[in-house]
């Protein structure tokens, strides 16, 4: 079952940068940024209600961001929708036709279990799935 | 005061199919259909949690959300965010360097008044503030 939007990825070349100018639009502090290893990423994140604004940075010129911005620019990466049951939604969108980007959920940002769709049958939207690690 | 993300608008071609896609994505029905004549658009809503995804799809060749899938396909288009007096929001955010896309607030979708900020200055993301006509 999906539950909620629960953030919105933004690719950003400087993530200090962004953070501030954030701050200023939301005027709210970020409260948290986190290093993603296994991504090559830096992170920051906002609340805006119950959904986080995540921006996302690239550590090294390799990471799939870095080539995102070199290929797209800045703007916003991905959706994430917060889903009880991880697997049981990859199983679903299969069967419903949707092409699934990782055969197995991957361990994301924010202690979640995460899993994307490839964007050729979501109108071009990078969609995540996400599932809190309880 | 910038209360919370109101709602994500993607650009779609066909908003029949892209209606379809979605509902099997979130497993919710669209609650509603709009045109907003001001714009040239066609719009459909789908709540999560507590944000909407807008699709919205063009009336006219001239649109913009015809010009901005001419030029960048299909995708994310803006992020909306709930405001809770749209012209003091203005104020502050021109004090604080952004630009608006719009000097008054105009009639957007939804029953909201609407303004946008220009992405040169929030990392190519497309902002617009919305306020519910009381």
């Amino acid at each position: 079952m999906f539950k909620n939007l629960e953030h919105i990825g933004i690719a950003v070349k400087d993530l200090e940068a962004s953070k501030s100018l954030f701050e200023k639009l939301l005027q709210v502090k970020s409260y948290k940024t986190e290093n993603v290893e296994s991504e090559n990423v830096s992170t920051a994140f906002f609340q805006s209600g119950e959904t986080k604004v995540e921006l996302v940075a690239s550590l090294s010129e390799d990471s799939a961001i870095a080539k995102y911005i070199a290929k797209k620019g800045e703007g916003i990466h991905h959706l994430a929708f917060a889903v009880a049951d991880i697997r049981a939604e990859m199983s679903r969108l299969k069967e419903e036709g949707f092409t699934l980007l990782q055969e197995e959920p991957k361990k994301g940002a924010d202690n979640k279990l995460v899993c994307f769709l490839h964007p050729k049958e979501t109108n071009s939207v990078l969609i995540e799935l996400c599932q809190e690690i309880g």
